[in-house]
């Protein structure tokens, strides 16, 4: 039995390939299909279907495009409307060689979820994993606001329905493979540790501790954010997204070049860490660090030029597929070398300040200061910065009139990452005198300064 | 937490690079060990620990040379008497990152076996995976004959209460991590899929079907064989064996130069695939597959220098490596550019017979053939051809005199491979009249030709 | 100064990237245009220009798609009347980082060839290399021979004048760089190296030590070979090929498949080694080892499905690849796992002899055979077996009517591969008791037997 | 012929890897001899020779670990008394396969140096290429003061002598080889084009336009700086460096076990990009990009332990064999996950000030500012900011007094990165005040301001 796990750091999610014999199956793939045709080369294997879990809202879906390529056959669920592929009813069953995959009805996440359940007959007639797709995570289980607030208990019901009912019931020996891992927009829980079985899940994941009635209070009142480019996704994912091919050809620019760009209206983000980005950075570019690059979807747009400022020009494939991976394709150059050319060309920079916990501490016992915490509700919650004001980050620009500004502004997450995509949001948008905390409430905690909850 | 499972495919052995943090742990690792400094490096983590589950005997540990390149810490069990290393006494824990690892005393396998059971303490206390090494695998268990036939019965006894009392009460949904996976010498029947948990295993494993009287009855009466360099094996990781640093340089050999190592006693193995050593090979080789590369631990000796002929001089490395693994340390060249430059030069070859199963099936309705099965006793005892003689293609050189020589012999295996190498045994014996049947037992079967039992 | 030479090896093509500053341009670049995207990437380039040596007529240009994908332009000659880019005029110069490229028109391969010359302006107006496409090789010149008979002589004179008014005045210290390595069916004798000057040439290259007489005497009475997929090339380069994108899904297919497509007029190559083909093989399979997959050209339909079968099926991209190279869309599927599995369902194989050169000269002292010399005019000329009849390996299906049935057939090329692929193609045609001479004229000659001229 | 250039980016050094048939030689390896191992195997040669220019200043040279781990033979120059190897007198030939090798005494660099000229037989007895070491390079020549100020002239004379009665009568077609590239400390003026011949150097080489006196005079009073790990590369090449193996493993490090080894006397370099050292760094740090990793040599220690700051985890080995191929073996630990951990920790930092040009223009205009130019002298006086002092950045810690302190201190260089790492210099040993000029006095130029001279 051939078993691939396939991660997208970008937005952390998790695609398989398992095959048996000539034959392979593919879980969720994402648009660049390339990784599933060299493991199906690998291996000796065919792509006979490609199973989706469900209508995706956090990244493409690449379905359509691997079944061109390689003759697949595509399933999904029975909603939406899917202008593509097949429905798997509950209990289909399919053979990949010597495995049988049984689709599952799991509806909560969306209503049309499948989750699939691989028995490998050439040991035994017993489950062996299940993919789960968005109902349950390891440590975690899927949000279920995506049908608005009228349906939140429905949904959430029919999760906890399809948990207890249709997956868990295969065993506590079955191996759960889940469509995202930890740091995903999906579920905020979800553990550091990839592999995992419903037994485990059934001991140690928090929601499957929770009676029936506490899981679905619970579920239908978690608050999440919907970021602008889930839009864009559920239109592509339902009807198919532009063809991806060989992937953009992106251009290197010359600072003078890029600077004609900009004049005609594109956005820059720039990827650089936040210190570096700190000490010098192109007026009003969005500071979206490598590691989540999926923020970019708050506030890039579809229909303008981007932009990239880039730590190494290395990173330029990884940021373009993880970008194409959350749907643009408006991406037209990136600066080349680097800031390095800007400098060289005497051209003008911005700059952000940079605290260190201790210093903040200092700031706020002797001066004036808004503290900015851009982390979510849920964190906020856990644990903040007596006086601090909590505005998540992917939505400041809608909240900027909620922000004093007669004093310096410290902007504060877990870390220093999200921190130094809020303070750019705000520069962009001509707040002054903002400073980024770095190592943000994770080193406020380690220093011991009082928490407020 | 990082979990990376490596395969050894030469010897289908499995070691594991588990850790959390800054920290790592690797179990039973190879001699190569550049594998797992990579890894590390990968990671951003150092290794603290190796774990050895037994003195193993079909591959050398590199675990001495992976503590002297890091740092870390060697534990084993407690038998035998090791020359290096910690003894983990049953229940010692260690720490890793979040990660609790307690080593188990699994004994059965040999007295002094251990499993390392591993608990992510970041998401709870409950035991995630146990590397097994040979007490149990996916679809089999480990061998009990290694203390000679007076202690069969009493190590398949420790072997049952190791499974039973210690591994399956971690719970069903704890997923194994055993040493080897299919095609090794150390279980027959392991299966052909490398993800599994215990209680998977207790429902599809046959061996956790038995009753206790029945598994030790089966187990201490199981069949095994005893291959050379399993002697040089023990000796190795009892006492450490010789560093591997950079790996040996093999000289790439003319002709010229090949033949004149002949003539000091240099032995040969040949790669290629049995059908490409059949139409012409240097006289005495013998043909070991690059697929089954273990079975030159049958013939190949420590103390005189091995020559290889490969069908690619880019299989170089794999077949170096392979070999190291299992002691050879003595090889000094390969003809260059393989066979090619030999018939270039004009030099002569031998040549072994080839056979279809239905142009064997028509020999043997017309003309006096010996049938000579080189597979194992099980699986000459599951279905053979009706007259043929038995022996295991590794004892041949042993049993010569069982073969009569004054008819043609037809040697077979399951698919023609093991076939392939005792064809090339017999001919380096001096006998005559050989041909391999291609596709073996399988194709028999397939070609519904009748089978004996 | 980026410069990168791309060898392709199947058909011994060599393009290449060549940039300065943000920019690059691609001299001949073959239809897998990725190689070159991800240089680009490397290299933090952009890729500016194509340029086109000539309407080449041995593999298939990837300029249309490489210029679609990059935005660069496309240069090339003045003939013939190409569908797509932009005529490059005697003297036309380009401007790419730092270095300026001008063309050179250098007919005489054809009456449109042009050559490239690199200046790196960074260190002064001086040449630096020379990209001479098939005007001149390391060791060569190229063909003249495809303005058809009536026109060799003025194309061969226009090429000595090229050479010698064009190429050489640019310096004896200029690099050369040349469209084609060692093993090309567009120069016989170019030399197994691939780093030369011009002056290395005019004292080294056997054509530049001839007169304009004699030169123009010998390249125009030189023999060449035409194969049938250079009309498709010619085609696909003055038109535009099939995009690539991806490149071609194969098909892994069990041997039922792979036989129910042959029953519907699929051709087989098989490119395993010749003995390994030797021993057995699919009936009226095309033996075509990969170091010479060009030849497949000689054979191979456009308009029917092609299957292979491998040696391993991890050269499958590149068999695709390079098949693609010379037009071939039309691959279907491979065997898999390649000829194993035809074995084990026990499926029929043809057989082909196989000799020692000391083999065949004793059957030659004792018996009556043809020895039938599959390679060019020129290399028999140069020394052959007295008696050898000398077809040449792509035409032998034209000429089946000059080889005698009536006693064994030895075929003999320079090595054993052509003579490989000789041997399968009597054998497709029908004819019986063929043997393949490993070794060839190389191994007669070091055998010391005697040769006719 | 195989031909392969390897670079070693670090220190711009060239070797090189040529063989033909089964044999090779490798010229001026390093000491990670794994890539010339690897080299072996892809091609299937053995290497025969190692060739060394001549006794090394800027890098440690792995012959005697390659020659021990492969067999080959080493041969060097007859300057100083090496205690290994064997000396190549001036017309010693070499055979490797079809090449000749012919080595030729060309001191000036040193007085023992040698270059090799490579012949390839297979085309004819004239040379092709030229291994040059230090003694010519494309676009500069060999420094020559290696031997003390009474010896500068003798050894410019020889130099030139060496270089126009040895290597350019061997032919303008000859192509040149030489031991370092662009951005090496052996000549500042190297050009960034890697391809050239011995005619194009006449051509284009500012040293070979000048006369015998013009030429000596230049270079024998042409300034060069010694940094003080070059005595190390001497003893090391002159008896050999410790060997290498499968080089250091390096401890990933949290902030409490690198403070630790701080307070125990470690020195860190740091080798993030300037802006993002400046934003925030250890105190006492060494400032060291990677693209200019070799200005370590200038501050490190050799006897006390040195721990690493990276950009990024991945570029660990490139840093490490880095580092180890100017002698370092003294890493003992990185801090993991890089600077995050240390903010995620509350632990201070210090900061340095970024300029861009503009800004360092107005404050010229209206301030009292120190400008240090820590560029070479040659720099300086090409052109320079009125009233700048110039200090070169390795020199720094010993000219400290030349500093005035009492007004701010903008550090300048090219381009903004050894201006960095003098920044770092000058704060490590308590200066205050110190600003980076982003972009150097190429930008100071582009931005068109004064510049005297």
């Amino acid at each position: 039995m051939i078993y691939e796990r396939l991660k997208s750091e970008i937005v952390s999610h998790l695609s398989y390939f398992i095959g048996s014999g000539n034959a392979a199956f593919v879980v969720d793939p994402t648009r660049d299909i390339q990784q599933y045709l060299e493991l199906a080369e690998k291996h000796g294997v065919n792509i006979k279907y490609v199973f989706e879990t469900h209508r995706n809202e956090d990244y493409v879906i690449g379905s359509i495009e691997l079944a061109k390529q390689t003759g697949a056959e595509i399933y999904h669920g029975d909603w939406p409307a899917w202008k593509y592929g097949n429905v798997a009813m509950d209990g289909d069953q399919f053979r990949v060689g010597s495995l049988k995959v049984t689709a599952l009805a799991t509806p909560g996440h969306t209503p049309g979820c499948r989750s699939y359940v691989v028995t490998d007959l050439a040991t035994g007639d017993h489950p062996v994993l299940v993919c789960t797709g968005d109902t349950l995570f390891i440590g975690d289980a899927g949000r279920t606001d995506f049908g608005g607030p009228d349906n939140k208990v429905k949904w959430s019901t029919w999760l906890y329905e399809s948990i207890h009912d249709k997956i868990l019931p295969l065993g506590d020996d079955v191996i759960i493979c889940p469509a995202h891992g930890s740091g995903s927009v999906c579920g905020a829980k979800i553990a550091n540790r990839e592999d995992s079985t419903l037994g485990l899940e059934k001991k140690m994941n928090p929601w499957l501790q929770l009676s029936r009635e506490e899981f679905i209070k619970q579920k239908s009142t978690e608050h999440h954010n919907y970021a602008p480019y889930f839009k864009k996704m559920e239109v592509y994912n339902l009807e198919g997204p532009p063809e991806y091919g060989l992937g953009p050809t992106i251009q290197a620019m010359s600072p003078g070049a890029f600077e004609r760009k900009l004049k005609e209206g594109a956005v820059v983000i720039d990827t650089r860490p936040p210190p570096s980005f700190a000490s010098g950075f192109i007026k009003d570019s969005y500071n979206v660090s490598m590691s989540r690059l999926g923020m970019a979807g708050w506030v890039l747009p579809y229909d303008k030029p981007i932009l990239l400022v880039l730590g190494n020009h290395l990173e330029l494939k990884e940021t373009v597929t993880g970008l194409a991976r959350i749907g643009y394709d408006n991406i037209e150059g990136y600066l080349n070398p680097s800031m390095v050319s800007w400098y060289l060309t005497a051209r003008p920079v911005e700059r952000l300040g940079i605290l260190t916990t201790p210093e903040l501490k200092e700031r706020l016992d002797t001066e004036d200061w808004t503290v900015l915490d851009v982390r979510s509700i849920e964190e906020y919650e856990s644990g903040h910065i007596e006086g601090s004001i909590n505005l998540y980050a992917g939505l400041l620009s809608k909240n900027l009139d909620k922000i004093p500004r007669d004093k310096p502004i410290a902007v504060i997450c877990k870390s220093g990452t999200r921190s130094g995509f809020g303070a750019s949001i705000l520069l962009h948008h001509g707040l002054e005198n903002i400073y980024n905390v770095m190592g943000g409430m994770t080193s406020w905690k380690n220093a011991g300064y009082p928490v407020a909850k």
